[in-house]
């Protein structure tokens, strides 16, 4: 089945979300509570708990416990003890921890005018996330969220954070995933660091297994794009200021907070891939520690990387520019990056990049390429 | 079995760690790697992940996937891939999150002039988790942590934070426990989230099982040191700044960082309770949580709190000024709260504290108490 992420101005049913070539729009959705009035400081933390569990997403239940048997993940205990109690079938979880800081990972306002809302920052916390689930070939089933919040940040913000859970867990098709649990704290900056709990497929595929003679693959959206939403955000130029955005830049900038990594494909493709990791570091720096933990050389097709640097100038006009260069350093993308036997057919939704020789680091072509050039949250 | 953390001036065999009523003292241990010089600005993300996985405890590897009915949780692939794969036999997991923020739940240097380790911070992060999955009668098995870090923090502070880690884990008997993930940021103030997960044992202990007759039980250390430690700490009186202090001062400073849950008797007393709950919030507003969920009335036995101030009292000497308000009152002591069927023995290492009756909220004697009054990060 040809993932549906690629489908253009697709309605998905019962939601209220548009889809255009990737981008998300989320007007209103009537069914949500009414936006709450004032900031943290004037609420108690039960107010801000209640507010949040209004909007978050419910994992769905588990099987109970006398049926030891009965298929299915899901959640026995949710919120409102010491612990969240889950059932994994198999016993075997996959678990994996993401924040996005403010100041960091996004500014509250950008250079050019834009304000990140509670969504942007809900949506790419799961999104990240949940990415990193895929990549092993799971399934998300619960996470837990804590949250560092100012005095001064708005409740309507808050609001916002869980509806961006919710629409990420739908957007994205994460059936069955939830919020089971949380901490919340007073802090000078927002953090939102979640933790997701996620069940293996048959396959589980780390980043150590590719072999000389294999394909290099991806999967998910074109490279660059966040990278290129980035600039965007980040420009001082007046013919970049949010006032003036169109259709456009309004899709440009969404991919820095609604990254769609391909969940419906990860699962699958761990059946027949040599090794699998989610692209959030960028193309280049994440292959290289393919390359590494697998003791291998991986030589991207130019050809290829051309194509993909097209593809993003087609989708971002003029934020695309240095696409090449976008498509290898840029990070935040959240695709998936695998190596696949040389023979038979890609697994559904991946395309090829290049091929794993003998050697080691990342080429482009017959260049070596840098590896430290990659984005480094350190550097 | 008494619980070990009751007894006095105990060496811990093949450790260099001294008790003294409760009062750990961590001396420099020689097999630890050398302290690193210098700042986070001036390091890459990689060599401060490196600096941390030298002092991080290792959880242990669960037997291998091929005997899946091998008894014992743990790893089966730890750090370097998108997600840690854990086993969980039975495919039941606890897990829960805790945050420490600076400025909120800890201060760089405090007003008595005391500056807060790393040790510290990575102690306190490990005991409030691990108290929490011991509150539901079940024993840790993994954690992962997202440590955000301003760039002016010392690495020896990086790598202190990772030893209080590990002296927890040591130091509270959870055997096997160990970091298995995490992420990394760089902020503007300190914040350390730590989410755990838990294998259950036979038997989940809620909140909302209590029952009229019940008797009210505590296990763990007298309650209120850690509230003596909060008011030494944010003195300004000249007498109690850091360069002046005794024993008895630095014993009860530790009480904040070196909470001392009970975990040798979570799990066996879930055998017998019917309710139990880590109290991290103060005895007052954590007992009015079991109240609530279980539709009763906790009422406290005057007497035994009265000896639960006499007890801190003793241990704090002029620091536990008004006891018996802080018995009540005083949050992140991390014992266990719990209620107990009224006949036969309590389970090992629990004390009386009162009876369940009908009604609600909770009383001391025939004094009905206000649980707002408890601790409330948002009041």
């Amino acid at each position: 089945m040809a993932p549906v992420l690629f489908q253009a101005r697709r309605w998905l049913p019962g939601t209220a979300l548009a889809w255009d070539d990737g981008c998300v729009s989320t007007p209103d959705s009537p069914e949500q509570p009414p936006a709450p009035a004032g900031t943290v400081a004037e609420a108690s933390e039960s107010r801000i708990i209640e507010i949040l569990l209004a909007s978050y997403p419910q994992a769905a239940p588990a099987a109970a416990e006398t049926h030891a048997h009965a298929a299915g993940s899901g959640v026995l205990l949710g919120m409102g003890d010491d612990a969240a109690l889950l059932r994994f079938p198999g016993g075997r979880v996959l678990t994996t921890v993401d924040s996005l800081v403010e100041g960091q990972d996004f500014l509250r306002e950008w250079p050019c005018g834009y304000r990140t809302t509670g969504r942007d920052v809900g949506f790419k916390s799961t999104a990240q996330n949940v990415s990193d689930i895929n990549a092993m070939g799971g399934r998300s089933v619960g996470a837990l969220v804590a949250l560092s919040l100012p005095r001064d940040v708005e409740l309507a913000w808050v609001q916002g954070y869980a509806q961006g859970v919710s629409d990420a867990a739908r957007v994205l098709g994460a059936d069955g995933f939830g919020i089971v649990g949380g901490d919340l704290s007073l802090a000078g900056e927002v953090t939102a660091t979640m933790t997701v709990l996620g069940s293996p497929g048959e396959a589980v595929v780390t980043r150590s297994g590719a072999k000389a003679g294999d394909r290099i693959v991806v999967a998910g959206h074109h490279l660059g794009r966040a990278d290129a939403a980035l600039s965007l955000l980040n420009s001082t130029e007046p013919q970049d200021r949010v006032e003036t955005w169109g259709d456009l830049e309004r899709r440009v900038a969404e991919a820095m907070f609604r990254p769609l990594p391909p969940l419906s494909v990860g699962p699958e493709a761990c059946r027949v891939l040599t090794s699998l990791m989610d692209v959030s570091d960028g193309l280049l720096r994440d292959a290289s520690r393919i390359a590494a933990a697998s003791g291998v050389a991986l030589r991207l097709d130019p050809a290829a990387i051309d194509e993909e640097g097209a593809r993003l100038s087609g989708w971002a006009g003029r934020h695309a520019g240095d696409a090449v260069r976008r498509v290898l350093l840029g990070g935040e993308d959240h695709l998936l990056l695998g190596t696949c036997p040389p023979h038979g057919p890609l697994p559904d939704g991946f395309r090829e990049l290049g091929t794993v020789t003998d050697g080691q680091g990342v080429w482009l072509g017959e260049r070596s390429l840098d590896a430290a050039r990659g984005f480094d949250h350190f550097s």
